[in-house]
This record gives C-alpha cells, sequence and structure tokens, in this order.
C-alpha cells in the first residue's frame, strides 16, 4: 500500500519547496504538467540570516523577527499544498548554530512545516540537480556548477543529471566579506592575503577538478548573477563571466577604500555590503580551477529540491539509490536485511494507525531495517553502534542530515538497552514516531536473530498507546526457546523506557 | 635500511610468546630452527586473574602479587632474548579491566617487557594460527576450532593457516561457572537455564557457520583437553572427545551438588572448580553446532603468536595483508598514499636517533601514512576523524588493540590542531613516541596537501628535543604559497603542544 508520498504525482500536482539560506529565504511554487514542472510561484526575501551569527553558535535575536515573518508570509502561500509535497529546507547558517533546535522550532511554527537541515554536500547535490534540469549539459559531456552563498560555496562536477563530484567549503559572500573586510575597509593588501588563504582551501580538491574536467561552466546564486549582470553593465561580456571580466572588476572594485563607498554598474544597493567577498571567492576559483568563462544559470538549490520530490514520488528516488549503494559497500547479508525488513514493515503497517505513524515513518524504518547489520563491516562487537557511527556521518545522497540522524538512531537501537540519547536530539515533533519506529525494528531484529530461512509463521502487532503485543504462533514460540529468552530481556529493556511489550501466542 | 624486528630470522635465533591468560599464564621459548620453530622452553603458571575481578571492572588487589611474581620469573627466563623477538599479549581478563594500565604498568615492570591487549577476534585468529601449525588441516578441507579460556570462548573456522571466520563470546569456564554456580551449586535446572542462556549467544553465529561446515574439529585449552582426558579415563574415546562422552560426563557430574565435590577419573584437583562452566560452553557448542567429535591440539594461542612472530619478520607479516584490505575496503588513492608514505618515512629516518624513534614506530608510521585518507569513504568533513574511528574499531587481523589505538591515533592526527587525547590514553611508554611520529605524518600530509604528482626536491628533518627543523627547497617553497601558508599554521598547532617548528630553506 503506497503511503502518500508515494503516490505518483498526477497532473496538475502542486510542489513547493523554501530555501532558508544564509543571505535569502526563497520559495518557489511549481505545477506538475504533463511530466514536467512549471513555476508558479516564487518569493525570495534577504533575511541575511548569517549576519545574526555571533561566532560562538548562537544566532543574535535581532534576526529571528525578520526571518520569523518572512517564514510566516511563505506559510500562507503553501497552506494550500499537501504537506507531503512540501520541503524545507536550511543550509550553512543553521547548521552552523551551536543549538539548532532554538531556531528550528519558532521557524516550523511560523512556516507551518518541518524543516530539514541538510549537510554542504546534500546542498551540493541539490544545486547541480537544479542547475541540470535548467538547462542540461550536453549529451556526454561534463559540467562543472558553482553556487556561492551566504555561509558556503558550493562545486559541482556533475554529468546528466548526475553530480559526480561535490564539495561545499565554508565561505560564502557574507562569511568571506566578514572575515576579510569585516571593517568595511577594502586595501590591495588584504585582497592579496584574502586570495592566498581561500586559495589553500582549494587545494583539498582542486587538483582532482581540474584532472576530472568538465566541458562548461555554470554558476548560480546571487553573487554570480550581480557579478554577470557587472560584467554584462561594463559592456566587457555579453552573457557571462570571464576571466578578463574578473579582473577589470576587481580593478574597478579596488579603487574603492570603503564598502560602502562601492559603486559599479548594474550593482544593486542590496548586494553592495556583501559583493566584495563574493568577488574574491570567485576570483580565486577562476585561478585555480582554470575557469575561462562561466554562464549563470537561474535555477539553483530551491529548483533541485522541486526536482528530488519529483524523484521521491516516482520510482527514482535518489535515497534508494543510496541504500543499495551503501549495502554494496558494506557487504550486508541481503536475505537477512531482507527477513528484517518484511517483519519490520508487517508489524509497521498493523501498529500504524493506532501509533499514528506515517509515510515517512514507513520508508526510514524499511531503509534502517536493510542497513542495519552495515556495522558489521567494522567489528561484530558493538555493531550497532559503528553501524549508527557510518550512517550518522557520511554524506549519503538524497538524505537530509535529519534523516540521517533517524536512520543512525533506528540503527543504533536495534538491539541491546533502549538508548534514548540518540533519539532525544532529534527536533522535538520527530522524537515520539522514531522511538516507536525503533520499538518495531528491535523486535523483526530479535525474532531474525538465529538468521534462519524460514519465514516466521504469525507476527502480528497491536499498539496501544505506550505498550505494544505481539502476537506470535503458540507451536513456533515453543520450539524457539532462545527467542522467548530474548523477548523476557527485551520486555526488561523496554520497562526501563516506560515502555510495555505484552506477548500472546495463538 | 631494515629495522632490527624486520631482519629475517637466523637459524638459532630464539623467540617467545607469553600469554597473560585469564586462568593461566603461559611462556614459550621457541628456537628458529630451518625454517622450523622447535619449542626449547615452556612454563605455566595458574594464576586465575579473572578470579580478581570485581564484576565493575576493578582488580582485586589480592591476585596482583600472585600475577606479578610470575611474570618475574618469566622474564628472568627471558633476559637473554632480544626485546623484538618477545611478544607478550594479554586476553579477556584485561580487555574487562575499566583501567587496564592500572594492571599493565606494574606487570610490564616485573616482565621487563611491553604487553599488548588483543580483541577476541585477534586473540581467535591466533589460536588457530597455533593450533593449525601444530597439525595443519587437510589440504584443501575447514576445520573448527574451538578454545575455552578463562573469560572468552574463541570459535573458528580456518583452512590452510588462515582464519575464515573468527568469533569471540564472553564465555570462558571461570566466567561460565561463576554465573550459572557461583555459590558453589551443582543441579539440573540451573544446568538447564545456563544451556538456554548460552546457546542464546551462539544464535548470532552458528547457522553461518553450520552453512559454512568444515571436515574436522579441534580443541585447545585446558579445559578441553581435561575434557578428554576423563572421556578417556573413563574409556569411552580412545583420543577425542564426542557428543557421546560428554553426555557421560555431564550425567556423572550432575551427580554432585556441589563443586567442590566433584570427583570424575582424570580430573585434576586444580581444575575441579572451574570445570562445571566449561562442560557447560562445550555442551552447548556441540548441540548447537552438531559437533560429533574433537580432537585436542596442543599448540593454542601462545604458539600462534610465534608462528605470528615468524611471519612479522619475514614477507608474509599479516599485519601488511590487513592494511591492503583496509586501502582496498575503502577505497584509498594509493597514489597520493605513497607519496605522504615516502616523505613520512624520510623524515623519519632523519629524526630517528635524535628521537630514539625505532622499528616499531616506523612500521606503524608506515602503515598509517597508508592508510591516512581512508576516512574519506565516509565523508570529506572531518575525515581524519572518521578514519580513526574506523581504524580504532575494525576488526583488523594481526594488530593489537593497541598497535591500532597507535594507528587511530597517527590518523587522527595527521591534520587541524593536535588532539592530545587520543595520543594520551596509550600506555605511558609508548605515548613521547608516537606524538613523534604524528609530528611527522603531519608534516607529510601537509607538504603533499595539494596532491601534485611531483616529487618533492627537498625535505629534511633535524629533530632536537622538542624541536623539529624541517629544511626545504627555497625554489620550491617560493613557488608553492599555500605551502608556506600551511606551514604558518603548522608552527602555532605545534607551539600550542609545547613543540616548536622551525623551516629552513636552502
Amino acid at each position: 500500500m503506497p503511503t502518500e508520498a508515494e503516490q505518483p504525482l498526477k497532473d496538475g500536482d502542486l510542489l513547493a519547496a523554501v530555501d532558508l539560506g544564509s543571505n535569502s529565504f526563497h520559495m518557489v511554487v511549481a505545477r506538475y504538467v504533463l511530466g514536467q514542472l512549471r513555476i508558479v510561484d516564487r518569493i525570495k526575501e534577504t533575511v541575511r540570516l548569517a549576519e545574526g551569527l555571533d561566532g560562538e553558535g548562537g544566532l543574535n535575536p535581532d534576526v529571528m523577527p525578520r526571518a520569523l515573518d518572512c517564514l510566516a508570509r511563505f506559510g500562507q502561500r503553501l497552506d494550500t499544498i499537501p504537506a507531503h509535497r512540501v520541503r524545507a529546507i536550511a543550509t550553512n547558517t543553521v547548521r552552523a548554530l551551536r543549538n539548532p533546535q532554538s531556531f528550528l522550532m519558532p521557524a516550523e511554527t511560523a512556516l507551518g512545516h518541518g524543516i530539514e537541515i541538510v549537510a554542504g554536500r546534500e546542498e551540493a547535490r541539490l544545486i547541480y540537480l537544479g542547475v541540470a534540469h535548467g538547462s542540461p549539459p550536453a549529451e556526454g559531456k561534463r559540467r562543472l556548477v558553482m553556487d556561492i552563498g551566504g555561509g558556503s560555496t558550493e562545486f559541482i562536477i556533475g554529468q546528466g543529471f548526475e553530480a559526480v563530484e561535490r564539495e561545499s567549503l565554508q565561505m560564502g559572500c557574507i562569511a568571506t566579506t566578514r572575515r576579510f573586510f569585516g571593517d568595511g575597509k577594502l586595501s590591495r593588501k588584504r585582497w592579496k592575503e584574502g586570495r592566498t588563504e581561500i586559495t589553500a582551501e582549494f587545494q583539498q580538491f582542486a587538483t582532482a577538478y581540474r584532472r576530472r574536467g568538465w566541458h562548461d561552466a555554470m554558476g548560480s546564486s546571487g553573487t554570480i548573477k550581480a557579478i554577470c549582470d557587472i560584467s554584462i553593465a561594463l559592456k566587457i561580456t555579453k552573457a557571462s563571466i570571464t576571466a578578463q571580466s574578473i579582473d577589470a572588476i576587481r580593478e574597478k572594485l579596488l579603487d574603492f577604500d570603503k564598502l560602502e563607498d562601492i559603486r559599479l554598474p548594474g550593482l544593486s544597493a542590496e548586494r553592495r555590503p556583501i559583493i566584495a567577498g563574493g568577488l574574491l571567492v570567485l576570483d580565486a576559483a577562476f585561478s585555480e580551477l582554470g575557469i575561462e568563462r562561466m554562464y549563470v544559470s537561474d535555477h539553483a538549490m530551491r529548483e533541485g529540491v522541486l526536482y528530488d520530490l519529483v524523484g521521491r514520488a516516482s520510482d527514482t528516488d535518489p535515497r534508494e539509490a543510496s541504500i543499495v549503494a551503501l549495502c554494496n559497500r558494506y557487504g550486508v547479508d541481503a536475505a537477512q536485511s531482507a527477513r528484517v525488513e518484511a517483519t519490520a514493515l508487517r508489524l509497521f503497517d498493523q501498529a500504524e494507525a493506532a501509533w499514528g505513524l506515517d509515510g515517512d515513518n514507513r520508508r526510514l524504518l524499511s531503509w534502517a531495517a536493510r542497513i542495519h547489520e552495515l556495522g558489521l563491516a567494522i567489528a561484530h562487537s558493538q555493531y550497532h553502534q559503528h553501524g549508527a557511527y557510518v550512517v550518522e556521518h557520511s554524506d549519503i545522497a538524497g538524505f537530509s542530515r535529519t534523516e540521517q540522524q533517524i536512520l543512525a538512531a533506528l540503527v543504533r537501537n536495534q538491539r541491546r538497552g533502549v538508548h534514548l540519547g540518540s533519539i532525544e536530539k532529534l527536533p522535538d515533533r520527530l522524537i515520539p514516531n522514531t522511538l516507536r519506529c525503533a520499538l518495531l525494528l528491535r523486535l523483526a531484529v530479535l525474532l531474525h536473530r538465529s538468521h534462519e530461512r524460514d519465514p516466521l509463521p504469525l507476527a502480528d502487532a497491536i499498539a496501544d498507546g505506550d505498550s505494544l503485543t505481539l502476537k506470535l504462533s503458540k507451536r513456533w514460540l515453543e520450539s524457539h526457546p532462545l527467542t522467548r529468552l530474548d523477548l523476557d530481556t527485551e520486555r526488561d529493556h523496554l520497562q526501563e523506557v516506560g515502555r510495555k511489550l505484552l506477548i500472546k501466542t495463538a
């Protein structure tokens, strides 16, 4: 039975993506028409969330009202779109917070939707997906895509709709302007120092990227668009950025001693305070990567999120491919995972209504079951911990950080005492159902612990508040004394976290 | 230049292995003759270290004198054998200590040698190696080997000299006797309960083992030898243990109500207090694994350690194969690792004398360089931490836990601020040189950070106390401004831990 989000998109369905960037918040609404997305609404607000970072992981409370007001406006527009067709994503600035929940909780309330944090490289994948759908690269050719955000800059090499190299560096236009021109003053000396430091950070990937090579380069983001506009206004190029146009803009820029004095043709007043840092990053990228010309895409991460939503609603959910890749890399026993997955989902379907579980819960439980033994590749002892470590820290394409934390919490909790710590660090709204899914996964792992090939004759679940009744075949249980013992232990484990396990035989 | 330990063995060379087991301490001395080992001395002392465990990770001080006295006697015998030909290993009981150093430090002083802790599965590999050298399995056939120690029991399936499946369970004869017959009383009811609990722990591997199958089964360890002796004394078998002989011994054993009353033909008084737990484990193993007959080997882990030493002195060091396997699993960039390794070893050879580094340091530095980028398979961000996690927690054949901790500390310290925590948890005697090797690895990683293919024109090290002078080609450094910047940062990192980095150009 496909859940809501798994139902294929129908003509006329609406989807929406919200991008809580470090400089601006974006919302884009699209209609699904004949297998394509047609953008029907866009809102951009310059919130400058990154300005509120205090450098120690705190957020200046002054920025909260403008962020929440913006999200409330977005929320009103999203009101008519089914929740499972909306995806809201936070990136660099929220990643940098010591306590992201202090921002996310009021933000989710204002927006009326959950907000997921994505890691830098997943952000890079989504940017590439958006840009590639805006103008697909030539058949069989590689493309370099670059996006200078407020807090981070992403570099991707892709082919078709697939990102093959993804990098995310902590250097956006706001962060870089602050770092090198924090007092508002410009000078050649500072420019040179900044260039050296930025280039140092490129070292870790530049050689590999140059070796891989590309056919064309595209940039997305407000910074790159602004620099292209200046190039055109200066009549150096017609529709792109070149190494020459960057040189010319830099020379003009360095004629000013203060950021506030900068005046360049084509440059908006809003962009003025942060153009220096953005140009510095682009200047270094052109030199170090040997870029000669860069075209500008109107698409960015938000469009990537929309196309990702389309993929998730079809049979090309990128998360599915990532789970398969994980299983292969770590040599997971596919037959055992399939048995555990089948039992876990069977229990889920029976507990779903009583426990108010949803389609997202079901999908994550299914994936967790598929990879639950992954940690065995590291060591048998404490393999549930090793698996959770790998799942939490890996770059897993298609998953948000929040989803990875849920998967990690499920893998961590597959056996031994219930480890509430890994569940409680999730956003509050996700805790109850994640714990419930963990209980179901635990039972499935327990029932298949001896890796027998025979299917279970009966395993039904009746969920009711904090208690779960498991119905098992009397005959089967009598011939499985070890499972009886394990169930006794499990009852104790659940009791320790205030949950009740009852066993009924029939 | 091969280091001492790498020099091939010569006819007449002596080697020794010390096994600090949970029940007995063993020492075996062998002479290398015509490519074979000839045992020239054996000492066994029943120290019963596991009796001193207080269940909370502490060691009852009463057992210390008998352990230290024994090690002092061993130490006297080892006095004439070169240090690099001696390997002393501690297993389960020391693994279980909250603070192993509190035991290891006086123990190492008494023995006059460093003592390494090995993990359960590495113990399993060494046991198999010892048993297989004692009587090699039939060509192309698999063999099951079982060893019931005081604290843990190992199950191995092997072929030739290679262990293909290794398991170590926390159930030795002392631990199991304590767990089920802790008050000294025997009964059928307790036997049955114990059987069920032990069988439950077999579940995790028994199916896989039975599926893999074997041609013959061999047991090592005092417990298995004792049970075989009883079988023979009872005239049920001539030279082995069978399912029938176990049944018969169990029935006789259960005629007694107290452990101290047990009298069985062939059973020594020393073995009496711990035979019940040992027989319980063997009984469960015969049933669950379907073993029909088991022969007894005189060889055990200590002989495995000797053959491992021979391997380490030849070109079949099992650690080398493990490093290659790790590189393959995690897709390490071989060319980059080789560059970093070459530079690290070059710096090592120049600093060796001044810093008192030795052959073990050199080998571990070389392996750390080979796998330093391993964590990239998990994620780029914080990859040094991910790599250290994998190295510390993986089952890596041939390495002791201590060696894995050193490797992990080196990988962890390859970049960013120096993380003393990972080095300071090593045994005290290993800390200074591990930190020195970490400094050398850091420089090698730094110098090759841009992954250039060209070799470094010059990189010489002059070590002197807490300072290290790095000599680089002036021309090369001038054309590498990013390396200059990195070296400035490195100087600050080292200063934070009281070390000094000087750069000289020529």
